[in-house]
């Protein structure tokens, strides 16, 4: 099935069609097997190199690859902007060229500048992850997300998700949007007017994408809802009138969720703002699936090393 | 010998049998033996994931039980307070569903709260082992202490053996009273009344212990010594008089120490205040196990690791 | 060939002989194959432990460390100020019998402190390799600077290198003078005069080497040049004009550098101040082996942890 995976890098799923989708996702499910196993290790990476370069502060998408990476028997280190070369003023070029030289097959960056995994994966011979760059896209959660959504639904024919939050700063927004939207699914994005981008405000929306303001409205008869992560320093940027006022309009709630299909799940990236964004009694329920996106996360993230690695693109085959 | 050991965890030792205490350490000499082979390796928790949770700083502790994980071929990932997602105010609850969500079979913990293992371990599925909370308990500190003085002096029955400092904010203190006194040794808790627990100081001791103000009569004809490390910060709450007058009155110089029974040993936790609450001449001198001790740490961290491992209760097994 | 290897530590290599030298960049050749295979691992150092030790930041150095421990198998551990026991107040001694108590075979160690390595070495039974110590030495840069320029330029008999910049505080310059002079190679410095050091500035200069402060003269005919790095807060000390004043006379540009020899090298330890001390044209130019070097410094330390964990002075093989 991998035939058709022919990339050396993960920048972004807004050109993936829907059959490179479905590769990874069919990988991951192999790849979730082998997490069942009493001895979770495979050899296809030994011997390889994965450089975790993470300019921002994380813990599950950073834990989640360098476990996916050890799971495949490659060896990784930790890159941190703080203690690094990067304090000292050096380009993220001459970082970059650094991590190749160095000998890393595959370099997983996050970073605060939308775009900077672009500028990296021009200039390396070594094969680019993007775990996050600035509000640009988070792949690897879009794929997630959508295998978790799969596992729960079924074929995502037709399925309706309801995104909700603050839409505008969010890199899982939009990659969630990527990978649904070909899967079938279509999308209703809700939250406040001043945290949408403006032309989908507007109207001028992806197709399969929808704005309902109301967030009831979005809820009633949906089949899954994904709630973002409010970043609680918007309040000071004026887009949010209060934390208060944002939890009481857009929160989810046990009343709103009830809205949704008999048994509609749940999800959130993580780290949850339990009281804000999410209540904990959803955020803990039967409905959520949270901790699924965890697990399947390192799952997906074998599934895009070992293509990545086994690709006739991969460094040193080409 | 393991057919004893049926604990998912280790969070306190406080209500282990001696049975319970003999199979750790016995366990521990299984493991020490590796330890001396030209390749230190052994493959049992081969597969297996060990994350290491330090909400704390620590060199000692965190690095010996990554190298006991690694020594029994586990993958190991460190996450430290700053730079995960605890800084961005995730609540520790969500911090380890997802470090179980992540896979991590066995979580090791440490944490500035006392209690902070409980919660979590009544929270996850995957084992935990306290590496330090608060001022409570350091159940790996009070096992390799006994290791080490049983392969000093051989059968603790009978033998009495002197803690001497901040026994008030010590976790070592209390680990060391719950693991020694089983044992058959006694303690004689030495000290400044400020810093002892106000009703050991009133006399309502636990079994096997007693309290001897004068540090000078608690070691005469002493079996072992071990001096606990003092928190200069303790100085500004008022519970101590100056460094000086702490260092004079109560500090282990080769004086003090030759009261005790020929050949002695002497114990210290680390990190140590050479000058202050040991001499450098009695850290360093004949009578000092203190890098013994660390060597042992490496090899009670493998026994507990190996025997959660395997434990009937281990995650996956029950 | 290792038969001439007898060393316990890497701590400088200004005693190091010819056949020293050689020795190692022989290795390195080996270790630079094993490098190129599709699977780069290989077994020698499975079940031994190397701990770096790292009390200044530093990307490219400890990983490749890291990066060339793992590639031989060892287990790995890091330890930085920031976060560890240091933070304490632990001195360094302590913190070194620590490590070595904790198993470290090889202690790699990085320090603000001319001299800390050898405090090290002379307290501790593990192999100990300086990885930078405060203005003294780097020799692990200066063996894979020779590697880089043996491989460019062939035997080092006779030609002339220059090394432009800030001499006085460079540890790279004095190990690169330290591998290459042995080796048969001139070497010309060239950088400010309140830049070198005052005994070097006046004529007692080491056999092989001399100082021209006219750069464009040093540079005329040339073999190679090795540019380093300007540390910027020198400007603080009064010992630089400026900047602007500092890279307009001595920074290395297209122009200068084509007043060496014909296709003549040009190398820095990175990281790079690009504009300053060298133009980003030249640092990615055609005769650039920047990137090489960070390459080579991989296989260097492969070579020499190969050789600390087999010579026969190699702890528990005395």
């Amino acid at each position: 099935m991998s035939a058709r995976w022919t990339r050396r890098h993960v920048l972004d799923t807004d050109d993936w069609a829907r059959d490179e989708i479905e590769t990874v996702l069919d990988q991951t499910a192999a790849m979730a097997e082998i997490l069942t196993r009493p001895i979770r290790k495979a050899p296809p990476l030994r011997g390889r190199t994965v450089i975790l370069f993470f300019a921002e502060a994380s813990t599950r998408t950073r834990v989640s690859f360098e476990l996916a990476a050890k799971a495949l028997s490659a060896d990784v280190t930790n890159i941190t902007a703080s203690g690094s070369s990067v304090e000292k003023g050096e380009s993220l070029y001459d970082t970059v060229r650094t991590l190749e030289a160095l000998g890393g097959d595959i370099v997983v960056i996050r970073h605060g500048a939308s775009g900077a995994p672009y500028f990296v994966a021009e200039r390396t011979g070594a094969a680019v992850i993007n775990a996050g760059d600035g509000w640009h896209a988070h792949p690897s959660q879009g794929l997630l997300d959508a295998f978790t959504l799969r596992a729960a639904l079924g074929d995502l024919g037709g399925k309706r998700v309801v995104i909700v939050g603050d839409v505008l700063h969010s890199r899982v927004a939009r990659s969630d949007i990527n990978t649904l939207v070909p899967l079938g699914a279509r999308v209703t994005l809700s939250g406040p007017p001043t945290l949408i981008p403006t032309a989908w405000r507007c109207g001028e929306l992806p197709p399969g994408v929808t704005y309902e303001p109301d967030v009831d409205a979005a809820l009633d008869g949906a089949d899954a809802a994904i709630v973002l992560r409010l970043q609680r320093e918007r309040q000071e940027t004026g887009l949010l009138p209060s934390i208060r006022e944002y939890s009481r309009v857009w929160g989810i709630t046990e009343a709103r969720v009830s809205r949704m299909r008999p048994n509609a799940p749940v999800m959130h990236p993580g780290p949850m703002n339990e009281g804000v964004e999410i209540d904990a009694a959803v955020a803990h329920g039967s409905r959520s699936l949270i901790e699924q996106q965890v697990t399947n996360g390192v799952a997906v993230r074998m599934a895009l090393l070992y293509l990545l690695a086994s690709s006739p693109m991969a460094p040193g085959r080409a």
